[in-house]
């Protein structure tokens, strides 16, 4: 499966269009994909527009390339810490347009975060989710899915499971035709067809369970063919994160019927920080005027990353600077190109160079874990996102401040490339004051 | 192998007849159980019969459905710390029948635990077990292989190995003519003949190894033609925990020989609680008059659960009252049906309804983790054990107090499904004073 | 790939010849490896010879069989702590050839290593490591690979990363022609070709990295005509631990440059001891005049090991003494042959007798996880090497004192086998004086 003759960096092979977006994918039925395990695909929200509620069997990292709306990350059993309070007092909490006109509304609800360009969101295996787009600029957001994580107890294919919406296969999508959808193939049926999971069940029975008139049930059942982001009315008015700071009032953990239930999960996971901003120049990892900058999250930054085993950096490198040649020591990487361009080398065990390209804006390539890698910047720079299978990733570079070759005696060096001790001194220290981004060489080497 | 269209619940396939009762396992063949890699069995011990040693590559629970006794479960290294204590006293001890009459035998051995109905008892991967029935009740004991465990190194097939007993070729089963076991199937052989591991070993280096005549060691490599579970001549007598309570010693831990090997598992296994009871009512997890009652154990209840990653519940409806919509987050279920009846739906991520029938009294349906589920109690009720593949599973509700719908804003409800805000928040709130098991509703929804 | 129906025990089934040593390979493809995931080789260093330094995908331990010599493992990110202080005075430092003559060349290098015969060294996936025959005998090092190990997101295949070396085609090996390494295999080529990382990447790309002559990195391209063991042109001079030892001077933790990109290995990986060794009388588990001597490498004693999830043990059988029955509870075991001979007995999960063998110098068998064995050693004695895929292994004798007959109350055991209690008895205690390792009975025994 990873016998890799050839990695092709590429950009998605299939779109969906919703109402409200649409979806790429790339193609994992690609030996590279398959590899590694991890499913990419970016989503596109119009503005005013809602990316349905959905949960998939594996953990996804979503990174924010344009844009900014409120996404909403559930987990069962987490107290409704966000309330309109409305019966305290007129004015005080949102209005809500009802279905007559204006009316107060009280809701109280879990915690719903504002997300912003260079977020990465961590979405735990089987955690509902939302994302809703409340601004007046298209939501770019690109994820991953890693199939392979220990959280999914199903076999290693795609599988999403949506509480609302679905697509019958009325043929929205003009990539329908001849083509097929990775889910599609996987799923093996001929027509396109998902629905959501209240579809499959018995309308009255669910009737019964949630207490409702059938009518209700049928609604949610057919809003299958509202595909999988949808155009929102009126603008959806809720507690977001900023009224919350200003209208929090204190309120009593409540007792929850069948105490026994809790999960201990309240003081983990509910509380957990879900977002974390990769373009904060404060927090950079790596930051250098000739060469670039690098931001790290991993569990450390951001605990809820060790319980997913997932992790992410973005990077930038100055118009011909290069990125250290090193492999992965943890991980696999899959890298999206957010500007620029660079010259790519994936290198695999046997000395065979398996990818060998210029990659540009929206191009998607993985490198497996151990295989090594070097970049060099184009013209105008380059950046990227990597999304990590490892909530602790390690680099081994070998070359720069932490390289391999510093860590060796020198005469190790000498007699594995029968070089003179001079030359293996350069070899360790050459670039011996940066480390994994280099800056462009203007001047050619003492050697 | 998880693209399960069809599951079925359903009896045992297959039984196995011995001297001491019988064994009956259902098609591990099927999907479903591939799909969540666990086998379910039914063990029926007669009164005065013994379910002989053997060990598993695999974790084990046992649900205890009928009939009481005594388990002994033997960890290397773990003290002997039952002991007759005979020396020191005439008729202190129990008396034993030895060959030519009565007479006291010295003994001493690891703890034995004496198990009730509702019980659940744990077995670690590698750890040599047997049953004992020693009232006059037949014992019916219903256990699952967790196949796919991380204890397990070897593939994931069926692999019992027995201390003693074994089944020759000699056709005691009816079943034995036509259908094949499925450890038949899985040894690819012709003729069912499993023997204990003794008659593999030569006979000579075993008495050697043993220190003893060979007759001796004949003896327990031709017990192979026995059976899995034998009769008992005279009822046994040993220690049991309650002698053990009446005539405790204090006794010295012994320094052994060898002292470095002592591993560490003193304090852990040795001492762990290996049996709960899921009968106790003071125990409830949830207990609702109208709707039922659940009793869950997982590694918070019963430590040695962390180490196998297995937990179990006992549930109970009443007379037409529902299990909440919801998905297993974190595990799969096997179900198996203690008594009454119910109607079953299980919906797959596309919303196709996988499972949708009435299960009765001794069937056993899987939930594989993800797949959403809801159940309607008979007129009799519904009771059942459910045995899961994680130490502390969780379940993620769509109705009830602990729902994914309470979770969310109501605006993203009303867009999801274009309901008005008043169905949305029946949708919330209707069943917001139960949790999980849900009462029948009398009356008709208020919309 | 369990349902083993044969193991063997054997010698190496291929060697290739390097000018600096050789290496020999077990033929992995058997399904004995193909069950337990493991790798074994077999190397020979020449004196003032180096194999080259190259990575793996998987934990390695390697086991002196003999010789001594230097090994360094490096991480990435540790610091350079062995310094040959040149600048401080004249002769202090160690003295180096260079081109032109004797000059004194600063260099500093992460720890290195001295080893010794029945040293077991650690090698974490993924970590660079080489090793240097400084003495003037042949040091022959045994190892095993862990293909199956969670640090391997691979798949479980061998597939080992060269920094220097290689092979080209130009058949130095005599076995070459005919049958194939397993490596060859596995890539499917037909011409038997490894070259090093640095042979894939671009020249120019690469020289700029490391802002460096593109000669240099020609020459690093190009060192793969040099086999994976090179002969080293004068001996190698660098801080041995020993020097390290009489010239350490306090030096600074030196703040590294991209301070964020510490990842918290300092403390762990960095300052881990690597080697143990196994010879230790005062380190002996078991240690008995009759029966022979025990010693266990686990996480307890050398920490790393928690990490690989592996372990070892070194064992001597006197001669005509017996390893007690017995499975491997949590792990499979790898057994190289020292010294000596024994018969070895392994028995499946089904009774039958899947190896009956007299193992002999230089054998490697395979005992899958809780398959039973056994053995008696030869006229002249029995040492072998064991390695373990747990790192805290354990055993689970039938016979001894920590055996589970002695846990097993007697009523169990007369039933199970029809013995006297008196028989049980003896099964139970003939042999309670020692444990795993039993010394020869020359009297007959009481039964």
């Amino acid at each position: 499966m990873c016998n890799l003759q050839r990695l092709t960096a590429g950009q998605p092979s299939e779109r969906k269009e919703y109402e409200g977006g649409s979806i790429e994918f790339w193609n994992v039925n690609e030996d590279q994909f398959q590899c590694v395990g991890v499913e990419p695909a970016r989503k596109t929200i119009h503005p005013n527009s809602l990316s349905l509620p959905s949960f998939h069997p594996y953990p996804r990292l979503i990174f924010i390339e344009q844009g900014q709306g409120i996404v909403g990350v559930h987990f069962p059993g987490c107290a409704e810490t966000y309330d309109t309070g409305v019966q305290q007092g007129q004015g005080q909490g949102p209005r809500r347009m009802g279905e007559g006109g204006m009316f107060e509304q009280k809701d109280s609800h879990q915690k719903v975060h504002r997300f912003y360009p260079g977020d990465i969101i961590a979405i735990p295996a089987g955690a509902v989710h939302w994302i809703y787009n409340d601004a007046n600029q298209e939501v770019v957001a690109v994820s991953i899915n890693d199939l392979n994580n220990p959280a999914n107890q199903l076999d290693m294919q795609r599988r999403p499971f949506f509480l609302a919406g679905g697509s019958g296969s009325q043929g929205s999508s003009p990539f329908e035709q001849g083509k097929k959808a990775p889910w599609q193939q996987q799923q093996g049926g001929g027509n396109f067809n998902i629905q959501n999971i209240f579809s499959g069940f018995d309308t009255e029975l669910l009737a019964e369970a949630f207490n409702l008139n059938p009518q209700i049930v049928r609604a949610m059942q057919e809003s299958r063919n509202r595909g999988l982001i949808v155009r929102v009315q009126q603008p959806m008015q809720f507690i977001t994160p900023e009224e919350q700071q200003q209208f929090r009032q204190p309120r009593q953990q409540q007792q929850r019927p069948g105490g026994g239930w809790l999960n201990g999960l309240e003081e983990t996971i509910c509380s957990e920080k879900i977002l974390y901003n990769l373009d904060s120049q404060r927090e950079a990892d790596i930051s250098s005027r000739q060469a670039g900058k690098l931001n790290y999250v991993n569990q450390h930054k951001m605990p809820i990353l060790a319980y997913l085993d997932l992790s992410a950096e973005k990077g930038y490198l100055q118009p011909n600077a290069l990125l250290s040649p090193h492999w992965p020591m943890n991980n696999h990487v899959v890298m999206y190109v957010l500007n620029g361009d660079a010259r790519v080398q994936v290198v695999s065990n046997n000395g065979q160079t398996v990818l060998d390209q210029q990659v540009n804006r929206g191009d998607i390539f993985v490198v497996p874990q151990f295989f090594a890698t070097t970049a060099r910047a184009g013209q105008s720079g380059f950046e990227w996102v990597a999304f990590k299978t490892s909530r602790s990733p390690m680099k081994s570079p070998v070359a720069g401040y932490t390289s391999v070759f510093r860590a060796m005696p020198l005469d190790v060096i000498t007699n594995a490339y029968q070089i003179s001790p001079s030359q293996a001194q350069c070899l360790k220290t050459n670039r011996e004051t940066e480390s994994i981004l280099f800056s462009p060489q203007l001047m050619s080497p003492r050697f």
